[in-house]
């Protein structure tokens, strides 16, 4: 085994850019300019000076449907001294945008004229010179400046450089960027798959995002993790292109070959920068080019382009980048972060009452789904060791606040039908959206307690009563009123593979480390269920094999079960079936959504309510299968 | 001479929009979609669910470079009892995203090996079951749901439906616009100028829109003033696309066909909304498809469009229309503002000390550079009579509130030196703009007076004193500190057509109405300055022609002489260059910037400073001709 062949830097973030933005200076000032369509040059950044080459209107126009004439034939009219003019010898009709004759200098509007006679009209006030004419130039002057050096163009700038005759126009060029995936187990989107191999999707990602920042991205073909092949592609990039993203093998493990390439071909400036995730990145420079080493998991290359190539590419096109909207919540979680880095969090962001409540997500670099399912990030600081629960905290947002803020939060058990319900909901209202974090149905009742959330999603049985939820909230949540929405009685039980060829029965079967168990987190209904049963049969769990190894959701027991070599797990029907699994039922149980009779009469409560009860709904959840809907939408008070 | 052919209605914009929104009900229900490439999906918006058709990892992956065993191997290892391990026996070693074998469970990074032979390690603490393990499925679990009916799709989607295994994805059709822009008197931009023709702009800037609306624009050449031509084009267009915008001929003149085509061919449902500019709209519904009549003036047709048609392609493609971003601002003016309609006024916005002021840009309909220069959008409700100068009013964004906050508000008189600078100083600073407005020499005292603005352009001649400036500001801003900025001496005199064909030599010339004269508003430096010299010869203003017609600019005074039969007006030497006129100087005049003491030592004000004294800018205004630069940089201090 190869030893790591260096140690990464730890260098501030702030300070990295501004290093690297230091050493291609000649590179900023040396952008690259073409001549466009004016027509075409949405979103492009002027090069220079954008002068009117004509002046709108060209020529003393109406402004009026009217008549034109020499404002002093007019001198002396009133209500009871009208004057009579004639048309030709007195006046000229015109239509908005006509010119005015060279002897006529105002419009009287249509509006304020009789009409006596074909080609005679008699007016009742006086007109002003230069009354509703538009003068030459009025909107634009030839010669005068429309848009500055550096501006990015708006659909209205377009139209006024065509009025002002300017119909091309001098824009700095995209940055064309090329990307290079490395990596012997990448594969493209399509091919097929192989143990080990991996789907290559970040340089979409990357492509999408400078795209949006205004640059052109190019992709290459993955590479493989070969030293010279690496660098060919490197050096064919270079040459062609204006800047380099190389995917992965920025770290400093045994096939991490970019930055040994980056400096036999030019220099590195920064290797390794104090940001979670994102820290292996490399900052480097090639022909005058700033070539970037980019770690390989989505979420750390997504931070990597969001606080490296973004203001690259913003600094190329003179603009400065767009600010982060920022918003004020409270941290529902105790989120501890080292001093080496600055760290940034994948959040979900819910209104709940007044309060705007920030929860992390997974912060494991691996998740994409995470920057998919997050509503905004937040940065702790390098010098802070984290945030305590209840802290008030900046968040940038990634989504619209008005989206945040009509999004029911729904934090606790996980259920397919509550994905189902998300997707219905945001369908039938397309302001309305849910959001649910899985918690498992005691994280929902204690995150009702704190008041983080509008709707908790809970499967508890009462081991004394043999009843669903009630004696549980009342036992933690006493002191507030609170409903139950009564959503789905559900089969669970054993995910077995196709067939069960082990044989699986009943919880004796896990026992004696015979077949290999996949469990869920501790605090989950379907937890509890489990340590409920093996209670009551006298089973021991240290003899389960695999009784250790826990998931938060139903569907990740099934992919385990169905994808690797683990037996059995314990689940709903719906997520056995969703992997062609076959099920051996244990026990129906009751899946509500409690929520405080406080929001029953928020509007966005009672349109979820009206989606939960609509037949619609109710026939796509029968097809996932497993589930009974006779109380779906009954509302239980608990006193 | 027709007569009006209707009377236009007076509905309100929300129940216009709400009433058309109803009756195409069946339109948006029956929406378009199609099947596209995941990887060219960015800013579409899903028809439906997307669903992992893979799991990603698709395999138990080490998240370390390491080595991966059972961990039952390392039990008991400690520091002072180290467990040896041997390469194929025990362990494997793994880099990041390498498949664990199935007996395996677990990676030990390669942090904590000590590697004490070839193949051989030691441990000092044991490994927990699935530590530093990716299980299948931790990212996305084949058959969750990736994103939701109805989203719109960013880099980061793309990424993940990719690693789902989703390589395409069923997305609404973007709406297919047609633009027919309408009138003999268009012609396109590139063709030849005649009097009366207008370049046709609008139709671009419609594309613009549609395209950042996420619509797909389709633009028609533009269709003469003839009944049948425009309803064979209506039709096509109708038959051919989603959507169909007609542009002018909308209101109720003569030549305004729009709204009884729409009406032969189908039904109109609105002509008329009570707003300003934007008024005479049409909303009709040919063939069960929106066809919207947009008045002509640039500023009316923008207004028609961010409040008739982007609700409409926001509804096709179910979004919601990203709000407007709203900040506070102090009216700097009193706008009047008629009951009959709801007003949208221009603004430009300033940050002078800690006050966001806005000050109303010209309300002509006509004017697209009032578009152009806009910060903001101030909505002045059908229900109120105006603002007053001094009330705090909401203004709707067009910029980025950070580039209005790093721009330094120059109101005052104008020279064409102030736009040279404006360009020069965002040319020099990237986050730095100079934004000006131009009401005059005193109209800059009294901004200064009131707050209003950084700096100030004057040129204020002292008749007794003969001096600039200094005795203006001291009667009128005695009680504050101000100093002058020493800008450029320059030449005022007479602009006259190329050869002097009246060969005017002095104001004396312009008594008698040989001549035809253009003059400048009330308060600017340049009317001062003629009414000093009129009232100093003895000539009395009745006796000029012309003299009632008031331009704002030296440009615009330039542009009357240049392009119509006006034969002089008063200006800078610069202005005439520019037009390529001939000038008869009359005198030199200082133009200073006047500035607060206080603003004097703020970063942009200095920033600004700094331009103006560099030589690349000195060189630039020489080259504009008839200024001289002998103090340029200066700071006087008035007691």
């Amino acid at each position: 085994m190869k030893a790591k062949n260096i140690y990464l830097s730890s260098k501030e973030l702030d300070e990295a850019v501004d290093e690297f933005t230091a050493c291609l200076k000649d590179y900023f000032d040396n952008y690259k300019t073409e001549e466009v369509d004016t027509a075409l040059s949405l979103g492009r950044v002027t090069a220079g000076p954008v002068y009117a080459k004509l002046s709108s209107p060209h020529f003393n126009a109406s402004a009026m449907d009217g008549i034109a004439l020499d404002a002093s034939v007019t001198f002396g009219a009133s209500e009871r001294n009208r004057v009579r003019l004639f048309e030709g010898k007195d006046y000229l009709v015109v239509d908005t945008g006509d010119p005015i004759p060279p002897q006529h200098n105002a419009v009287i509007m249509s509006e304020n004229l009789i009409e006596t006679a074909e080609g005679e009209v008699e007016i009742y006030s006086a007109a002003t010179p230069w009354q509703n004419v538009r003068p030459i130039g009025e909107d634009i002057v030839q010669s005068e400046l429309i848009i500055p050096t550096f501006h990015k163009i708006r659909p209205v700038d377009i139209g006024a450089m065509l009025g002002g005759g300017v119909n091309t126009v001098k824009v700095i060029k995209k940055p064309l960027v090329t990307i290079i995936p490395t990596g012997t187990e990448l594969i493209l989107p399509g091919e097929p798959l192989k143990e080990g191999s991996l789907i290559e999707y970040n340089s979409h990602i990357f492509a999408g995002l400078i795209e949006e920042w205004g640059g052109a991205p190019y992709r290459y073909k993955p590479v493989p993790d070969v030293y010279q092949d690496i660098k060919s592609a490197l050096l064919k990039a270079v040459e062609d292109s204006d800047m380099v993203l190389i995917n992965a093998g920025s770290s400093a493990g045994r096939e991490d070959f970019t930055k040994d390439i980056i400096r036999e071909l030019g220099e590195v400036i920064t290797h390794g920068i104090a940001i979670k995730p994102g820290s292996p990145a490399i900052l480097g420079i090639v022909m005058g080019k700033p070539v970037v080493g980019i770690p390989g998991y989505p979420v750390s290359a997504y931070m990597v382009m969001e606080n490296i190539v973004k203001p690259l590419i913003c600094n190329y096109l003179r603009l400065t980048a767009k600010p982060w909207q920022e918003v004020e919540a409270i941290s529902s979680r105790r989120m501890v972060s080292s001093l080496k880095n600055k760290e940034f969090v994948r959040v979900k962001l819910g209104k709940v009452g007044n309060k705007l409540i920030a929860t992390p997500l997974t912060r494991g670099a691996g998740v994409v789904m995470s920057l998919v399912r997050a509503d905004g990030i937040l940065a702790i600081p390098q010098n802070s060791e984290g945030v305590d629960a209840g802290e008030a905290v900046n968040v940038r947002l990634l989504k619209d606040l008005e989206d945040i803020e009509n999004t029911i939060v729904c934090i606790g058990s996980h259920d397919p039908v509550i994905d189902l319900l998300a997707n219905e909901i945001h369908y039938q209202n397309q302001k309305l959206h849910l959001a649910s974090a899985h918690v498992g149905s005691m994280g929902g009742i204690m995150a009702l307690l704190r008041g983080e959330t509008h709707i908790a999603g809970v499967h508890l049985l009462d081991e004394v009563t043999g009843e669903y939820n009630i004696s549980y909230i009342k036992k933690y949540l006493g002191n507030k009123r609170i409903a139950l929405i009564k959503l789905v009685s559900r089969i669970q039980g054993f995910m077995v593979k196709k067939g069960n060829p082990k044989g699986i029965r009943d919880f004796s079967d896990l026992a004696g480390k015979r077949v290999s168990f996949v469990n869920r987190q501790k605090g989950s209904g379907t937890r509890l269920l489990l340590d409920y049963k093996l209670k009551e049969e006298g089973i021991d769990p240290a003899g389960i094999s695999g009784y250790q190894r826990e998931e938060f959701t139903h569907m990740s027991v099934a992919a385990a079960v169905a994808f690797s070599n683990i037996d059995t797990g314990l689940g709903v029907y719906s997520a056995a079936c969703a992997l062609g699994l076959d099920f051996v039922p244990v026990c129906n149980e009751e899946y509500d959504l409690a929520v405080p009779v406080d929001f029953l009469e928020e509007p966005n409560i009672e349109l979820m309510l009206e989606t939960i009860k609509e037949d619609a709904f109710k026939e796509k959840v029968r097809d996932m299968g497993g589930y009974s809907l006779d109380r779906t939408g009954e509302i239980v008070l608990i006193d």
